[in-house]
Parts: structure tokens; sequence; C-alpha cells
């Protein structure tokens, strides 16, 4: 049950609807959002939801059985829109393209995937600074240190930034220098930092966890939700199956579901997707015709020399073509 | 290695390629389609096909190292096209929606689907008449009578019948009455019925398994085709994963991979691939954008009240508008 | 629901059955076994089947919910024992080793295998004549002239055949020179070939699909039941999961969840279970302590040579180990 | 390439091994463990070991060409042992069984608990005071204060804790109440945790991802390893396959595989890994064949209250059973 609050309710008031909700059997959580408070509760019984919805202090009552609530689609009449200034917007009839490197490497490096990307309109960049390796011997990244240099080559073109969090620590230093906040697949069920990233007034891409259900995707996002930031995004990107011909099987059934599910928005990854340089672009535009509102891809200058594994990623050319066909893919969807 | 032979290469000339090949270590098959002569050598040591290649009776030679071989895309110029005749065709730039009941029931269910195809300018039929069940005490379709009123139906009014048989002793009977022989993932890897659909001159489609790689899907079909028949096309029908929010999970990243593997057509089954109605629509748009050849889909006039399950079956309204999406998005793909 | 008819049932008195069961909403399946005389009611209303228990005619009557019924373990009092004369016996307490080469392949292998077999006082040989391969041209077994050698072979000394049988057609040719019929993965889900299987009166194997549940394992038991022999033992033989370690993921689970489930025994097959020879005697060992009826095992004079995959082929002296073992944790587990 | 230092190395002699490692294109890392000094060399190039391993300050060298190294068996004379004192021994040859509730709950809960592995001769006691839940709503455990009970009447009776920790943040206060640290299937790939961990000097047993493979859990304990921390246990608790008839696939193959594989102890998880409480000790049983080190196992006095999910928790009297039967398999598996 979604209880959306006045938001000048009185903390007498506040009180005497989550006495009702006990007095019912449903413990309450309380949640303050970036632009709403919440009550959400929680519990088995049956409950005549009018019965409360007339208390003082209340705008507007939902009933959500799900294992999700406050990511559900059934209690919001649209979609989430996450706004990332000068008109770059993501979800609710807004696609986005999001590209560039696995990993960022130089400032030769970054300064030529923005060029490439102005060139294409393509407003946001994509680059890991701390990189989740199977190998404690491997590259773990550049760190603090590249993402402010990565900021400062994409500010200059009004590129917003999406780069992974790894860890608690990291939010603080990192919060100035990144538009969207990405948790990684290894880090999908870590709790922790889905707390941490709660209390933060920036966007959220979470992806799906290696072999994640849809059902713990959207309580992942719950997490963020329920400590107070609103503005999440969903990605799939491919999940693991017994099927060895490719690094995951992309799992486009995610895309179709999930917008029926949720209000958020939902980006399709098919780099790590499929994660064979080849079959990037059909993957893409499929995800598109699937109803994703947003491809994140990766884009390098010369990906046979990329610092991170390369196999995945498109050069220039390919991309520019890809960035076309997907457009056009899109523009084709909205006439549907 | 894949040696097509000249049609008029007397036995001699045969017998001597063979030897040849035999020297190299090579083990030789001998294969006659519809419409080429080949020998196809199996062996491990590395041969320069040129010292081959100039025996007479030989028109071409070709390495392929792959596990299967005449279904490979490496030595084949041109894509295989199926001609049904009335210039319905399937492959190579020809693409088809096939669309029908899971069962066909009764004169009834066949003449009102029949009658909603002729409208939509579809022009193949499915239904199944022996119907794989995993229960002995389910209805196991109308047999052999079943497909001659869907036959006689069908034929008045031009349109082509695809569907399913299940054992060798069903090849003779149903020949005559059937435009496509379905061969169905439970049966992938019956090698039996795959050889002796190999001595039929009828078009086969083969479903991938439950759980069958895309390598064995191409060994199915080389069965197939090494018994004599070049007439394939292979369909993605979702595999097996532990995601349960769906029947299946549509394997979309196949029908990619596929189409860069082989020289067959390939089409995909979203209704069996992700098994949800509301779904079947957005996972056939995304199968033609990853480069499908033809969309096989569920169809019945009252789904609710399908002999066999209708969860994932369109009714006539949902299917009329499906159709016309999924050829614009053909259009488009075409286009690129 | 199931009824035990009497043996002396009349007509009359049966069809009077199958009327009250068709009154109350039930389709009822007639099923006559070697041993036995059934009705199997499908229905979903509840019935009070003491109303029907005291018809003329019925022996005994039980409620069964699942998809499977006479398989199940809900009605029958005692498990299933499988007698193949000389005291040698499956399942209720009694433990067989079946082992033998993958592939039959000369007679001096045969005598070899047959040797090591009575000096470790295995009583079952198992080898294949029909061999299901992935590709068109592999080996695909000696066939029938192998089948007789094998047998004559083993007849000599007493030992039982278990082979597997791929299609309608060989049943009757083979019949006379087999004990056990086995099932492959493969045709887990060849309906035809098990109803054909159910007409026999010789004890089937029948393996688990590569991807194939429990229930399906289940159901395809209950095909061959069904159609009157109740001669059947289930064998699981690894899944496949997205693991590349081991060829398939023996799934140990399974044999502790069938036990509960059905009156049928169950083997274990850890050579294809884990496809890795240092292994097969761990995974033998802990199958027979989650409760396997016998273990099926690959063994060879020399595995480095056999005509099919001797990667997961033990050799005579590692087998020998292994039975000694595998008897000793079999010793301990009765005791429990 | 492992490199074992002397541990009264010099400076200077160190600075020579890393100068002939690079010049031979190895990258190297030094790590200081409990009880050893290692220079850990990652490189393409085969390198003549020798040439090496008579510079001035080498114990010894091992060239291991694994993904993981310092865990790999292929190096290490002798398995790893970890002592928590008083003779409570895990790996080489020593066998625990740790047992407890999933969740502390009371003072009550964990004397009842404490009480019955005393009578048992348990020495190792389970329970989560940290709690990962799917859900933000859901009980997440007592935390510190319930740490500090649960250490507290466990000292009393000599009984040793295992407990979860889920981030870095948390392992500082919860260092001198815990015996082992546990990491959770979910945070299997959380690498800031594991850097965190190897820098501990206690035992952390780390549990197998979701769906990783047997690699990534290798990989995940070098992790722990190269950053000083030797004393490390691995954990099979199933996996996620397409079986929906358990709650986790146990996967017993990955246990026999691993002992193979690293001289670290391998734990089995028979509660998560089938999830269904009738099948814990057979599960349990097979684990032991297989070649487990230990069992850990959720026990609760009243598995029906639970707080957390008792579907997999057996009560004290089938505990004590099976306590007595997984001793007697050990024991026989000792004999082999």
């Amino acid at each position: 049950m979604i209880i959306q609050l006045e938001q000048d309710i009185l903390p007498g008031q506040l009180a005497e609807v989550q006495r009702e909700l006990e007095a019912r059997g449903y413990a309450s959580t309380e949640v303050k959002t970036q632009s709403q408070h919440y009550l959400v509760g929680v519990g088995k019984k049956p409950v005549d939801i009018r019965q409360i919805g007339t208390l003082p202090g209340i705008r507007d009552i939902h009933r959500v059985s799900d294992g999700y609530k406050l990511v559900s689609k059934k209690w919001r009449v649209h979609d989430t829109i996450l706004d990332l200034g000068d008109d770059i917007k993501i979800g609710s009839g807004h696609f986005q393209i999001m590209a560039g490197p696995c990993s960022i490497e130089s400032e030769e490096q970054v300064s030529a995937v923005v060029d490439h990307l102005v060139a294409n309109k393509v407003k946001i960049m994509r680059g890991g600074v701390y990189k989740p390796r199977s190998s404690p011997y491997s590259f773990r990244g550049l760190g603090q240190d590249g993402l402010k240099m990565f900021h400062r080559l994409c500010r200059e073109q009004g590129i917003r930034i999406i780069t992974e969090v790894m860890m608690v620590e990291q939010i603080g230093e990192m919060h100035d220098y990144v538009d969207i906040f990405q948790v990684g697949a290894r880090n999908a069920q870590n709790f922790n930092l889905l707390d941490a990233l709660g209390e933060v007034d920036k966007p959220v891409l979470l992806k799906r966890g290696m072999s994640g259900t849809i059902e713990e995707l959207l309580q992942g996002a719950e997490y963020v939700f329920s400590h107070g930031n609103e503005k999440i995004m969903l990605c799939e990107r491919g999940i693991r199956t017994y099927e060895s011909a490719y690094r995951n099987t992309m799992d486009i059934n995610a895309i179709a579901m999930l917008k029926k599910m949720t209000h958020l928005p939902v980006i399709a990854d098919p780099s790590h997707g499929i994660g064979i340089r080849a079959f990037v672009e059909p993957i893409a535009l499929a995800s598109v015709m699937a109803g994703a509102d947003g491809v994140i891809m990766e884009v390098h200058q010369t990906p046979e020399k990329a610092a991170s594994d390369g196999q995945q990623t498109l050069n220039f050319v390919e991309a520019t073509d890809a960035y076309r066909r997907i457009r056009a893919a899109r523009a084709l969807w909205e006439e549907f």
C-alpha cells in the first residue's frame, strides 16, 4: 500500500495514519524523496483503503500488492522523467543514447570520444573510473583523478556523465563530478550501496544482476526510492544462460516486461548484453522495438587498443551508423 | 570441406575424388539434394584444397571447418530462398508472417482464421494436428483427419500450411497435405526424424531445442540437408533460463547470430518465445529488427476458449495491429 | 485419481465406473499393465472418492492431484522393484551398478569389459549400438549386428544388457537382445517412442532431458506406464547451466527429490553428469548418499582410444576402486 | 607465477626481483599475509623460472597460469588449515559442522541453540545479525547489539561464531565479536568488501555468487588472499538454474572440482543449496562424499516460527540425526 502524504502534513496527523495502519496489521515506512512524502504499508490482511484514505494529511492512497511498491506502475499516473538539464531528459517519451568507452584512459581518449558524441548529438557519455574486475591483478581504473578529468572535458561541451560507483565511500567524492551514478551488475544486490544512493539527489542507473530476476531488479530500485531518491532507471545488460555463443544472453523480454511493471525508464545495454561487436547494433535496434527508453553503448576510437575489453566496442564509424538506425527505429516505434 | 560436384560427374570421377580425400585423411559423405550434388569431407589435417579442386567433375570446393558444413554461410554466395509457389517466398529478402491457432479444433475455427489471414494478406497458416503434450492424458490433436480438413479449407483460399510432424511414420501420410513440416523443440535432436525429413522434397522448419545451443540447431539442420533436403528454415522459440517471469526466454541474440552463421532463413516465434499475450507483439518487432526472415504467431478468434493454451495467443484485433507494425518494422529494416 | 481395478472386473462394471467418473467431470483412461488394471481419472472438481470406491470391480482408489499419476509415490505402498532374473533386482532396497563403454566397438572390447564386470560382480553392462550424435558425419554405432554380438557375449556370462533405443522401428528388432531399453536425454520428450515402449514387457530407463524438469521426467515415465509398462527407472544425467567448468551440471538434488515423489527406482549417471573422468567417482558416491538405487558408469579398457568420447570414461583400475567405494557408501546409507 | 620470498629479504633484493620480472614482461604484486611474503607475477610470455629462482631473497618459485594464483593448489604442498583455537580446525583432514538459525532473534533463541550445539559437539554457530533482504521493508537483523549478545552467549560455552558482514564499515565494529566473517552470495563480487577483508586477521567464508562460476569464486578468494589474509574458505550454496522444484540447485560438482583446484577448505551449505527442509540431510551427506571439509546448516528450535525463512531449517531432532549421519559419512570418506 502506498500513501501519498500532503507536503504540509502535521506530525500528529502522520502518527495517526501510522496508528491506523498498525491497527490493521500493517507495518509502515516513511519515505521522503526530492518531490514527495509517502508512507509505504506492508501487510497481509485485506484492508479497505477508503477507511484510511479519508484521514487528514493524505493526498492519495493506492493498493500495491507486489513485492516492490514505490517503483510499481500501478499507482503512478505518469511514467518517471529524469531531467539532466538543457532539455536532456530520459523516460516517458524521452529517449537517450549514452555512449563511450569501457574505461576512461586518458585526456586524448576522452576528448576524441567527446568530439564524436558532439558530432552525433549524443548527450551522455559513459566511461568507468572505478572498474569491477574479476582478478585483483587487473587494471582497476583511473579513480577519482580520472573522473575529474572526464568531468572537465565533458562539461566544456555540455556532455553529461554516467559512471559506475562501487562502494558507499566513493559516493561523496564522486558526487559533484557525476550526472548519473551507475550501479553495476555485481553490485545489483549490494543493499548498503543502494541505501546510500537513496540519499543522493542524482539519477541512478541500476543494472540487472548477472542472473538477477526482474523482481530483484525492481526491489533493488525500491531500496533506492524508499531511501529518498526517485531518480532511477533500470538497465538490462544480459543474463547468464547455458548458451556460450555470446558473452551474456541479452534478455529483451525483460525490457518489454519492465515497461509494463514500472514507471521508471528502462535502458538497454547491448554491448554487455551480447558482448560481440558485430551484434551490438541489431540488439540495440531490437531493444528499441521492445520499448527501451535509451541505449548505453561502448564506443572507442580504436577498440582494438582499448584498456578494457574492446571486443564489444564499436569504433566511431560503426557507432555513427548505429546511432542513425537506432533513432530511425525509435521514430517508427513512436508512431505505433 | 564442401565439394560441389558437376551434375554429370561420372562414377569413376566421383570415386577418384573420394580416394584423394581419403588419402588426405578425410572421410567423405555424398549428398544429393533437390538441386545439387555434393561431397562433404570431414577430417582434421590441413589440406590444400586447390590440389583437389582441379579434379574432373568438381565445380567448386570450399573450406568449412565448423561442426556444421552445408548449412554454413561460408560457402554459399546467396542466402537460401524457400519458394512455396504463387510468389510466396521466405529468405534472402523475402519476409513472411505465419499465423494461426496452437491446435486445429474444427472447421468453424479454421474457416474463421483463414478469413482473417486472407483479409490481412497473411499467406501461411500454422496449426497443430499432432500435439506434443507433457501429459499423456492431454488432448493430442485431431490427427490426420484434422489435417485433411485444415488442408481443404486453406487450399480454397491459397493459404499455405505449416504443421508439426512428430514421428517418421507420420511423414508419408501427412506429405500431400502439408506445405512446411515443422519439427518441434522436443524433437530438435530426434535424429531419425531429421534423417527422414531429409528425404522429403518439402520445406522443413526446425525449432531450437528447449535448451538447444545455436550449434546444435545448425547441426540439426545439417542432418536434414545431408540427407538430401536443402529446404530448411530455423526457428528461435525461447530457451530455458532461471527467469520465471515468462514461459521461455526469447533469445533474440540467436536471431542476429544465426543470420551471420547460416544461409538458411531464420524465423521468430514470439508466442512460445515469451509465452505471454501482451508481449508477443513487442518481441515480434524486436525479432524483425534483429534480422528475422519471418515471424510465426498464435492467433485465435477467441484465445480464452482455445483447445490448447491460449495464454500466448492474440485475438484477431490484436493480430491485425501486430501484422501492420511488424511489416512497418520490416520495411524500415530493409532500408538500413 | 487412480482406481485400481479387480482383475476380474466385468465390462459392465468398468463402464459403470467410467460413467460415474464422467458424471463428476472426470475423463478416464484405462491402463492395463503387466500386473494390474487401472483407471486414471483426470479432472478438476473435488470428488469424494468414497462414493466411487464402493462400486463393484474396484479394489482401491487414491487421490493423486499431481500432473503425473501412476508413477507418483502417493498411492503405492511399496516402491517398484525391477527384476531382471537370477536375483538381479533394482529398486526398493536393491542397488545395482551398470557399467560399460559409451559405444560397442568390437568383440575384443566387449569381452574385455564383460570379464572386468564379472570379476567385479557387476551384473549389468551398458553400451550403445545406436548412438545419437550431434553431427550427421559422426560414427552412429554398430547397429543391430553389434547388438547381437553384445548380447551373445553377455549372455554367456549372465550379464544383463542396457542399451539405447532411438526410434519406434528399432524396438521390435532390438527386443530379444536387450534387458533394459534406455531412452536418451535427447528423446526424453519423444512421446511416440515413450508410447511404444509402454507396450513392451521389458524395463525402460528414462534419462532426464538436457534441461528437463523433474516434473517432465515423471510425466515421461507416465507415458510409458499409462501405455501398459510398469517397469521403469528414472535417470539423472546432468542438466545444462551457465557453468562451463563441467560438461553438464549433475543435479543431485533431483535424486533426493525424485525418491520422495515416485515409487520408481532412480539411477545416477555421473559419467555424463559431470563429464570429467576425475570426478566420476566422487559424484557417484554423492549420488548414493542422496538415495540413488543404482549408478550407471562408463568404463573402457583404454578410455583414450574409445570410439566415442572417452573423457568421462574410467579405466578398469579406476572403476574397480569406484565399485568398492560405491558399495561401501551404499552399505552405510542402508544403515541410516 | 608465485614467488615465495624469504621473510628477511632486503628491500634492494626485492626491487631486484621486481626489475627482473618487469624485464620479462611481468607485472608484479607484493603480498604480505599473516604467515608469508609473496610476489605474484602476471604476464603472458613464457619465462624460465629457474633464471629468477636463484636470485637472493627468494625461497621458492612456482608457475601458475590460471586466472587465480595464490589460492591455486598448484604451488602449495599442503592444503590450508584454519585454526580457530581449542583444536577447532577446518581443512586438510579437519571437518567441521556449523549450525544455527538464519537470523539471530533473541537471547532465548541463541541459548537454546547453543545448548543444542554443545550437546551435539558442534563447535561453530551460524546466525545473521545483518541480513541481506530482497525487500527494503523486510527485517534486516538485530545488528551490532545482536552480535554482542550472540558473542557473549557463545563464548560462555566455547562456541565459535560465523556471521555475515555486508559492508566495509561493519568490519571494524564486528571484528572482536566474530570468529569467521561470512561473505554472502550477493556480495560475492563486492570487490571492495573482499579487499577490506584481506586486511583482517580472521577467517573469511566466501559464498559462491547466485550464478557465480567456480573461477569467479576462486578469484574472489584471490582478492582476499592478495590483500594479506590467507584464512579463507569457500562455500557452495546452490546456483540458479531453470529448475524451479527447489530454491537453488546445489552444485555438488563444484565441491568435487574445487577440492582439486585449490588448497582452501570447501564448505557445503545444503540449507540454501536446495532450500527444502526434507532434503537438507541427503544433500549434506552427498556433499561430504564429494569431499567437503565442512557443512553449514540452518537449525532452529521451532523452524515454523523463525524470524527469517524457516522452510529450509531443521529442528533439533532432525539436526541431531543429521549430525550423526554426516559424521558417519565423513568417517567412511576418510577411509577411502
